[in-house]
């Protein structure tokens, strides 16, 4: 890299630092206007809007490490890029209603490569009734595209990573560990396993699975990062502490299967290996008949995030949450 | 570019197509929700939001390419990052609330600089009034800012590229092309020239200079990327032409010795330079008497962009407004 320059100390990197999660906590501060329901630190933003809120959500796709033109499809980028934004303002108990398309472009790309992509945001944009309004196009060295989503929320439906209480139950919406596993084997090129690869290559969002019960939710969060990481962030967000349960963690066959495979374990996808898309929700105890879901886990009062195995509770090994140290 | 395919065609890229402003072009469909005020093709998109419109506008800054860190101090990044949308904003007639920062970081940089940069954009954003409320932090090979603004408008202050007319003359808010000799200026080492240079480092939005007389502007823009392109861009969008005077567009006599200093001409700066974020804007020839600025040019029922030089019409003869041409 051309562009650094040392600041006269050592050298002082963000994995150093305890990585991205770390990170975020030291540039935020405590909102100033009233009208910030909540700022940094959920899947998206919060803004009080008369009768209702507004939802601001922004999620990146870099070439080489969201997205690979040497198996995704152009078009798939494109509805990869709409799907994972979606994701978030689901998150949030909010609906999307538009976005932005910020493109940073290398100057050599294939003009026909961007309109497909755009194709795919529009087939996405279609589904959720979501329109393109704007954007910026740059160029630089990797190809890198940068959503911003904008959504709505009825105040009563709004969900905070910070609303989990101590005793809630922990449920996810679906299987996890597909999207990484599918990602293993487009790396190590391994043929077949076409559901897992599909997880990775259009991942969608999962607002659909929880809204017929969304009353019944308190805190949730979509599975960027892997299970363990997105209760490490309700946790932080609750002050509260959590034990999962891995013999509960939904996954599919074929994902254990893709695992074995690529000599990985699906358990470690599932935990630490992200962009499965699925929902992460807490529950009070005397709600659980109301919701769907797997039960995967429990919030606690004691802090710190832990895994029930064989009989015993034992602190998180891994850190899925952090891409600077994976 | 390891993230390359074909697509079965020879190669078709963006300066091939005619740039990023033809790019731009066959990406943008017609807007079909009937809230969409305006989508692509403004310094900002616009929804009618009850009794007012919400504007939402991103820009990017790359390193190497946007802002250099052998130059630039970390603070003076995060300001130019807040600037330049809080610019795209103010080009609209309105004024910015919230913003989300989305960045791209090569794993090894230092903590420090990226700490500094937020100082910065909250430096700005006390003087604006306006905070962060989220973002996203990923990897990637180069250094990258990308902002996303929100801000408001009444709805009678809405200003639109489009909203040119013929016969409106064609007004700029301050001088250009310090900003372009600036650059150069770092480019080439050359010492002094330090107003020159910290036009360069710390731009600043022009909003409050058109303010007092925003009910008198017809069309209006940001400058960019030079004003050729810009009022280009009126043009395109308000389906006219224009005629510009270089010799009443104003330049800073250091700008013209800089640009002397770099073998360059000073015009060529102000026409194709970019980022001076002064504000370009039409008015009805029965207002020029209640409006401030420079007069550089007039709105014409025939297409295209001329120049008026030794007495007569000139096509343009650059593109300043494409970086893939430049």
């Amino acid at each position: 890299m051309a562009d650094k320059r040392s600041v006269g100390k050592p050298k002082f990197n963000v994995s150093q630092i305890g990585g991205e999660f770390a990170l975020i906590g030291r540039l935020t501060e405590k909102p100033a206007s009233r009208k910030i329901v909540k700022g940094i630190g959920d899947d998206a933003a919060v803004i009080k809007a008369g009768s209702k809120y507004l939802v601001f959500t922004t999620d990146t796709l870099v070439a080489g490490d969201h997205f690979s033109l040497k198996y995704f499809k152009p078009e798939q980028i494109g509805k990869k890029a709409v799907e994972i934004n979606v994701s978030d303002i689901g998150a949030m108990g909010a609906e999307p209603n538009y976005f932005l398309v910020s493109l940073v472009l290398p100057e050599d790309i294939d003009v026909k490569i961007i309109e497909d992509i755009y194709k795919g945001m529009r087939q996405k944009g279609r589904k959720y009734k979501i329109e393109i309004i704007g954007g910026n196009i740059t160029h630089g060295k990797q190809f890198i595209i940068d959503i911003f989503m904008i959504g709505e929320a009825k105040k009563k439906n709004l969900k905070l990573r910070s609303a989990a209480r101590p005793d809630d139950l922990i449920f996810v919406s679906g299987d996890l560990g597909s999207s990484a596993a599918g990602l293993n084997l487009f790396l190590k090129n391994k043929k077949g396993f076409n559901r897992t690869k599909k997880r990775h290559l259009e991942p969608e969002a999962k607002f659909h699975k929880v809204k017929p019960f969304l009353k019944y939710i308190n805190a949730m969060i979509d599975v960027s990062d892997g299970l363990a990481s997105e209760v490490i962030r309700i946790c932080e967000q609750s002050n509260t502490g959590a034990v999962i349960y891995p013999d509960q963690v939904p996954i599919n066959p074929e994902t254990i299967k893709a695992a074995e495979a690529c000599k990985k374990n699906a358990m470690d996808y599932a935990l630490y290996g992200g962009e499965d898309f699925e929902l992460v929700y807490t529950v009070s105890r005397k709600n659980i008949n109301k919701v769907k879901g797997f039960m995967v886990g429990k919030i606690t009062r004691e802090k710190g995030v832990r895994l029930f195995k064989e009989g015993r509770e034992e602190p998180l090994a891994k850190h899925g949450y952090d891409h600077f140290l994976t």
